[in-house]
């Protein structure tokens, strides 16, 4: 997994039909790598957030045929 | 997901039979790389979209044997 | 796989239910790349340990649908 | 997938079994990668190839234990 | 797949069960990158090898739970 913050969310209507309801944010990894990951936690701008990549995201959605590459799995605490 | 920019299409007279019927564009990742995505939503040069990576890509078609592992999965919403 | 050296541990409260129980710890790999690692043995900071990435490393797991993409395998022995 | 160009060919006479009979072509990607695909195509030195990678690519094959993750699928149409 | 050279090999006392029996071989790929790769054709250091990476590489056991994300599959012919 990576870590993660969360920098914004997108938009998309026109789109295949197979792709989960939910937020697709878009997050900077540590090394400066910026992907787009779906999130079924409701996380916000600027929070830290683990992320797993491959197929092993896409088996989170009950259709086996959802087309998610990246999911925050969860949000790291951080102090104060 | 990778947001990406598309910049052209490619042709490929030569292939393997189990190439789904449908248009090869050619995008280029916010971090510079070029990648060539299956696109099943007629997008456009210069159009924003959302990239799939690896199996899950495949996962898109009937046919479990699609040698595709780059999927266009949505367009991106711009403002004005 | 790829060698790597424990640097830390995260923790995790607000996460989606299929995480196996276990701890998440952060790695850095030869290469200075950062990614955390699911540790079934164990390891303390400063261990030098090889990781199993992709869909493999979530098949260690019972359950099919771990979101795990990262999975410490061994401890690399190292001399004195 | 990724365009790149035939560069060469390779030979292995100690190898495991289940590679598939058929031509190992060396390539360099856009982005300057270099790697190593199959080829059943009969792709020639200097020809632009499509490239799929990933477990995609195994599924090109009736053996589903072939070993190969990457795999020529077509050859880029070039103008003159 | 990728062409690399063997350099070291590594020992794990302390590992998962399912990491099958064999030589765990440290490689450095054609672009510099390190990676650990199972050698389940007796390499010696210094030979140049071919590697593949991912779930494939986990396809070659007869466990399917091997957590095997990188394997050598043959061994480069060089001249003289």
């Amino acid at each position: 997994m990576i870590r993660a913050r969360v920098t914004g969310r997108i938009w998309s209507s026109k789109r295949i039909e197979t792709i989960p309801k939910g937020s697709l944010l878009e997050v900077e990894a540590e090394g400066g790598e910026r992907l787009i990951a779906f999130d079924p936690l409701g996380c916000a701008e600027g929070e830290a957030v683990l992320i797993t990549r491959g197929s092993v995201a896409a088996g989170y959605f009950s259709d086996v045929k959802a087309p998610i590459d990246a999911l925050i799995i969860g949000s790291i605490d951080e102090d104060g």
